[in-house]
């Protein structure tokens, strides 16, 4: 690639540096007001040699950030405590209690000027025990597990568990149309996940609906449960949870996910025959409880009232060990604090480490996050997010206008030889959306690869050992890239 | 991504369609000599309409192959097959010969017109038993077990091993500097694997002069044996082996190369204390013996001299099962054949789909393949190689004249929406290397995301379920894209 073994070798443009720096003195004693020097930067930036030397300084500077956080990175033992040591950390449960307390240390130890915990209210939703199912053709005497897991936010069958009729649909088109036969069964949804999407969260989005709207639908016609494909291309038969809302019109019926190749067998059978299944699942909400934003600082030598936020999600599932989903996203965003410390970085302007509570089942982590920054008036010039897997970095997305997204654009180039050749239109995250939402924050996202990110997502293959530390630390190189040129030259 | 959804509407263009085939009727029965008729389509491409529809044809043929694949490929299963079935396969092994009739049967069965197996002499080099090695601080009693591999086309020990002192270097400047103290001696070669690298084959160039010169360099010095750090950056212990080469001029030492956490343990130990290590391997060379290149064709319709080749290599080191490297390359090579003739497609020129023998301790099967095409005057037009490992396409290099390269870079924005965004000067690939040197073939290679090859290239890890199944799959899907566009436009 391009930049290999590009090191900056220091003494290079030191003539032209001293001319520059005298020249710079010049210019600075002519004013010290801060739209003048904005004003000169724009017209030294005018001057082609400035520019060349800038991007050679700014390229230098990127690979040292790439240095330190390949030669010298913590985000992989650091990830190997979260999920390791703590594990699921779902809101309200032990685990996210357990993780605030390390998220605020590992602030600390990295070197933040201030950190502190967000403290806001955060549901608090239990699965109460096992989840159980099994299927049975009537007449035959044989009960077959299946693999299942309750979704997110999902109510309980009750301790009896309860034993129906399964209806098959491959769509909501489907159920429209035999909306007749939904009353007293159990609604399975075989929705596929559409594996000729490149792009994988086109097909999770596609079949998102099901898990998202699939009890409250299927419950408006009388169903009592709910069976949900996992939305997933794996090749294993992991059930894949992830949240689900009910319709309030209408009853909340228990509703489970199903691994890949029970699904197959399940439609199989079904298409020969009648079949029974069991669930019992125990999902139930205890009253809300306390939760925190996990917050460092570093602070801006020049403009310490313009933030930029950079972060991932520290709650997670609680059937794994979300190692992908985010503790990739949270280890990321504390390797970079760390690196840019470890290296001497003084930023311009305020840079925020975020490690935002209770993404998977309230997002109110992040609407906390955004109500204070509006309460407190603070100026808010671009926020990040890492929330799809740790995986190899491939494109920065981004929310802004059309002027934040050419500025955007030209730092392409110096960032693209670490993995995010794409820029695209269209970026941001769950829990940074309510920053823009709220103040019209320009946001960006780590766009890694996604071929992989569904295989495990919300299952219980999303461990330590699904990640590689040197996608995972890329991913940290590409943002700190990000937030070096944001910091030194705004947006 | 931009091609999302962007299904091929077959009525679309009809109009157009119409009108063109009436041109073109008549264009063509001005002249059915070739020249004119190259002309004619040169004269024609410029023509900004005729373009665009081109392009729009071109987009949904490759959608049709992406979504074959896919959907309905069979390149895991195939892969499966290869690693779990039949296993490792180094040159003269009982694997090699299973796998090559594995092979001519997936050609036959994926649709080939013709499928034969192309005789060459390959060399026989065997293990000959387990590698084992320990290490001892004289004076303590405790020998303590040390995870080693020999490096292929070594020569063992003999069966009751050698002990010796051990000495350690960091680099060939440090041998030579040393160089008094060698005789006699195990020199260890301590050269550490780059991880500040993006790309991960210039930490391999990097390093892997120990692996390859490290045991001549030594006994020029009279090193009785050679260790060498595994030329990887893993987090874990496993040794990698891979072909070393002596230097004729001097001794045929032992060597072997050594895990990352047993190297950094017997580094740290050294630096305090002298160190004596037993080494005890077996390896050895039977008489050269007979293996295949394995050869699919699909027989070109309008210029069936004019061939295009793609290919990976079938056999693999014995310590693993070649999953990535380079399993997934023979799969993926007989997948394009599957998937072009599950579609109906009639290529103009022929295609070759070849498995080459012998690549890791020999390359005689591609010698082999160049030799025939020269000695039958072949016309080559292409050979696309796969030999970096079955993960997330990336890029696409290319060797060839400026012309050449122009002409394939303009299909880039065809093939980027499938992965590989980046066409980039020099490709190739070992097998395919010779012959571009005989024919002056111009060649390419499919480069995939490299941060995880060198955790498990040439060691035990190397298994099937170190392969993502979309990853492998969407390498077939860039690579036929390629071959499409090469095979209708020429090059």
């Amino acid at each position: 690639m391009a930049t290999e073994g590009n090191s900056f070798a220091a003494g290079r443009f030191a003539v032209y540096l001293k001319s520059l720096y005298l020249f710079f003195r010049f210019l600075l004693s002519l004013s010290k007001h801060r739209c003048m020097g904005k004003l000169l930067i724009v017209l030294l930036l005018s001057v082609p040699g400035f520019t060349v030397f800038a991007q050679k300084e700014d390229s230098a500077f990127i690979k040292r950030i790439s240095d330190e956080i390949l030669a010298n990175g913590k985000a992989y033992e650091n990830l190997r405590y979260l999920t390791k040591q703590i594990g699921g950390r779902l809101a309200g449960s032990p685990g996210m209690v357990k993780s605030e307390k390390w998220g605020l240390k590992m602030m600390q130890e990295s070197g933040a000027d201030n950190a502190w915990m967000q403290e806001c209210r955060v549901p608090h939703w239990v699965r109460g025990g096992m989840d159980e199912a099994s299927f049975n053709v009537p007449g035959k005497k044989n009960w077959v597990r299946l693999d299942v897991v309750a979704l997110g936010n999902s109510l309980g069958t009750g301790k009896k568990g309860i034993t129906r009729e399964v209806l098959l649909v491959n769509s909501f088109e489907e159920l429209e149309k035999r909306k007749e036969e939904v009353k007293g069964k159990i609604v399975f949804y075989n929705y596929r996940f559409n594996d000729t999407y490149i792009n994988t969260f086109l097909a999770y989005r596609d079949a998102g609906q099901y898990r998202g709207q699939g009890p409250g639908r299927a419950a408006k016609y009388g169903a009592v449960g709910v069976i949900v494909r996992s939305l997933s291309h794996a090749a294993d038969n992991n059930p894949h949870t992830g949240a689900t809302r009910y319709d309030s019109n209408y009853a909340k019926i228990p509703a489970v996910a199903i691994g890949l190749r029970d699904a197959d067998r399940l439609s199989e059978i079904i298409q020969k025959s009648k079949v029974h299944v069991t669930l019992k699942t125990n999902g139930h909400f205890l009253p809300d409880t306390t939760g925190h934003n996990i917050i460092g600082e570093l602070k801006g030598t020049e403009f310490p009232d313009e933030i930029i936020t950079v972060g991932g999600h520290l709650d997670s599932w609680d059937n794994c060990e979300g190692a992908h989903d985010d503790g990739a996203g949270c280890v990321q965003t504390i390797e970079i604090l760390r690196a840019l410390k470890a290296i001497g970085f003084k930023p311009k302007r305020t840079i925020r480490f975020v490690l935002f509570a209770n993404e998977e089942n309230g997002l109110r982590g992040g609407n906390k996050y955004a109500e204070e920054a509006k309460a407190k008036n603070e100026k808010h010039i671009l926020a990040i997010e890492s929330d799809a897997g740790g995986f190899t970095p491939r494109a920065l997305g981004f929310t802004g206008s059309d002027d934040q997204f050419q500025k955007f654009l030209s730092w392409k180039e110096l960032i693209a030889p670490y993995g995010c050749n794409e820029f695209n239109k269209g970026g941001g995250g769950a829990d940074i959306g309510p920053l823009n939402r709220a103040l019209k924050t320009p946001m960006a996202s780590l766009n890694p690869d996604s071929q992989r990110y569904f295989d495990i997502h919300h299952a219980r293959s999303d461990v330590f050992e699904a990640v590689n530390k040197r996608e995972l630390e890329l991913g940290a190189v590409n943002m700190a890239a990000l937030i070096y040129l944001a910091d030194k030259y705004g947006l």
